[in-house]
């Protein structure tokens, strides 16, 4: 069992892009250590490319390189099938064919598995093969594995993760130097960390995608794409940031999921948006575009994993781990973890969900104000924690922050605040998370 | 493979203090969860103890006890033996009797792994058993699972782990409270963070055993207690630590493992002693007695795992994890991945590690003071990367920050500048780690 078998593992590569070239790269340069980590030669059988001839970050030689990608995942010589294409279709109806045919599966493909997730899972488990994926969620970061392994004795009760660069980047601009949402996301073009349509990633729809995977993986239970309420940061503004500085706090979008009992038993709860967390937390301290994954359970408490969350090499490390488990596997004919969605909860709207609310009023400086907003929290049962007066005459401003509420009872308030003639504008309302009561 | 079958995986517990009653809590606590993710109902077989009769922080049923340990791990019924008795005997005879008679093995004993892990590895390999001890490092932080199988398509080059609580609580409160070294050892003293006889913590004896365990399992190769060098944490004063704010710096107690390439090929280091590092470094927010393991690999980047590194509950949600995996792997009949040592590396001696130097020295304040002090410096090949004087007549301080050379070189330095007749002090001298140069 110790030495290195002369059979050696055949790895077939869809996608031969950022990533693809690094996973190359990574199989030839440590040829010698993953043969001995995973007790046999891993060897290249083919690259699936889109159109040949054209000029790669790696070198390939051109007898791997076809694009008959369906081809290549059913040739019987392929014990495992690396696909980091992205998109539903056609990685799908490969990876499904792969598995059919026998062969194990490594993916990056967060937007598939958010959106077909479970289909996939059945299908892995019916070939008795291994589908793992811990590069479709925080880059290089090791979450997954956490999650599904090292805290499977454990209760998992809440995942905060910053697991979209893009936004965490142009977050961290607008905190340090002050800048618009505008001015930001340009400067994370020009250096690469945003692409020219940023919509997938300042829309939150990377991060919901991410948070499904993480809310099925640390619940047991299948949570997809669509559970996920999902607000964007091109809504935040400087004076949200600032705001959130003078209440010694940081905004960032989180992906947040939960495990909230009820007097009906668990059900989860899974949404991506902006919120202000105090800069004693340990996600307070993620900069530019790093990634972290801040993890509560009942019996380890407060864990968190932080690093690069995307880029063509951190990613290709993620792909390679899996590679090396699932190779190990063939070679013993065993299958890993597979998902579990036995707890199967039901999944909460964001109504339903509690969270507490920052809000900033420009108010007429009048007698009766605070007492009319008071009014408004407690005709729909939100108790206000703090509330500060600022300014005078026409600069006045109330900071409000409440307790603990329903999402809908505090969405409630806002509406009405903002047709309360005493209220000029309401300007800042953010989401507040990971502080104490 | 998807049903929970019949016959349920047993499990034998050596030890029910702080964290074995934490086991047979969650055991009994979440015995569904268990079972759906094992895959078969998880029972306790028995708990050996030292004696009977004793009140404990759980209630145990009265006929699983036993005071005969080797009887209870040689039981033919016994599947799984989890060990958290600590201390090499009778842990070690324990850990092998079960082995041998065909148990797999969970054990929290990081004293025992760093004096002789390659003994018990061997012996897990000979019965084909699994043997996990995710808890004997950093407690409930999933870090040795990451490094054996996510980073296992990796490189590690360098590990840095805060991995004593004790000893970190000591520090961040000196530097957040200014306290002395005695001062704080007593507050956490009376909060339970350090226990009456603090050596182990306080030297960096436990560091230093789970820097053995980290660099193997990082490195792939055999490092044991022994190789690592070690120095506690008893000699920092209020002043070094005045003197790291200075530098917007923090000390802390670093675990460090090194992957160096030589002329000759790779060899590692591992060294545990106080380090300045700079307050924009992840580790400089690790507060109080949490842990955190910093992790820098060729492809990944830097990582970093955070969390509680002891507690009852925090070390019994890592012993579970290995316990879901090894269970699984019981029923399927198979192995996990296990140690490996191929790589076969020479450790180097504290002197030929490469780090830097902080230096506080009193001196005299007169012409020609500088450069003197620059010539111990060059003697010795090592280069100055910053000096500044501050102060004046009998207040004058040189404060010296040199560049990387080896840890002989530098200590060379120091001596010859402490026989200087320039030098009326060298108040402080502290490695300078985590730093560009």
């Amino acid at each position: 069992m110790n030495g290195v078998m002369d059979r050696p593992v055949r790895v077939a590569l869809l996608g031969c892009g950022v990533v693809g070239s690094q996973v190359v790269r990574l199989i030839r340069d440590q040829a010698d250590d993953l043969a001995a980590r995973v007790g046999a030669p891993v060897e290249l059988a083919g690259v699936a490319v889109r159109r040949l001839g054209l000029r790669r970050d790696v070198e390939v030689p051109e007898e791997l390189l076809t694009t008959d990608a369906l081809g290549l995942v059913t040739r019987d010589d392929v014990d495992l099938v690396v696909e980091v294409i992205g998109g539903i279709e056609p990685a799908r109806g490969l990876i499904l064919a792969a598995l059919e045919h026998g062969a194990s599966v490594v993916t990056a493909n967060k937007a598939l598995l958010a959106e077909d997730g479970p289909t996939l899972y059945a299908a892995a488990a019916a070939a008795d093969r291994d589908l793992f994926y811990e590069a479709a969620v925080a880059g290089a970061i090791p979450i997954l594995r956490p999650l599904r392994e090292s805290l499977a004795g454990d209760r998992v009760t809440r995942v905060l993760g910053i697991v979209n660069g893009t936004t965490n980047f142009i977050l961290d601009r607008m905190d340090t130097l002050g800048s618009g949402f505008s001015e930001a996301l340009d400067e994370a073009q020009q250096l690469g960390y945003a692409e020219a349509d940023p919509t997938a990633d300042v829309e939150g729809f990377d991060a919901a995608a991410k948070a499904a995977i993480l809310a099925s993986l640390a619940f047991h239970t299948r949570v997809a794409a669509l559970d996920v309420h999902r607000e964007g940061i091109a809504e935040v503004t400087a004076s949200d940031v600032a705001s959130a500085r003078e209440m010694d706090s940081v905004v960032k979008l989180l992906a947040i999921c939960e495990l909230i009992e009820g007097p009906d038993g668990p059900s989860v709860a899974a949404r991506v948006h902006p919120a202000m967390i105090p800069r004693s937390h340990p996600l307070a301290n993620v900069r530019e575009a790093y990634n972290a994954v801040f993890v509560e359970s009942q019996a380890a408490g407060q864990l968190m994993f932080y690093g690069p969350g995307a880029g063509g090499a951190p990613t290709a490390s993620a792909v390679l781990g899996d590679l090396v488990t699932a190779a190990r596997n063939r070679l013993a004919d065993v299958r890993g973890a597979g998902e579990s969605s036995y707890a199967d909860l039901p999944v909460l709207t964001m109504g339903q969900t509690q969270t507490r609310y920052h809000l900033q009023l420009d108010v007429d400086d009048k007698a009766g104000v605070l007492a009319a907003v008071a009014q408004a929290f407690s005709e729909h049962g939100v108790s206000i924690q703090t509330v500060r007066q600022e300014g005078r005459g026409d600069d006045a401003q109330l900071v409000v922050v409440s307790h603990t509420a329903s999402d809908a009872d505090l969405g409630a308030v806002v509406e009405e605040l903002r047709a309360m003639a005493y209220v000029r504008e309401v300007s800042s309302v953010m989401r507040v998370e990971g502080a104490a009561e």
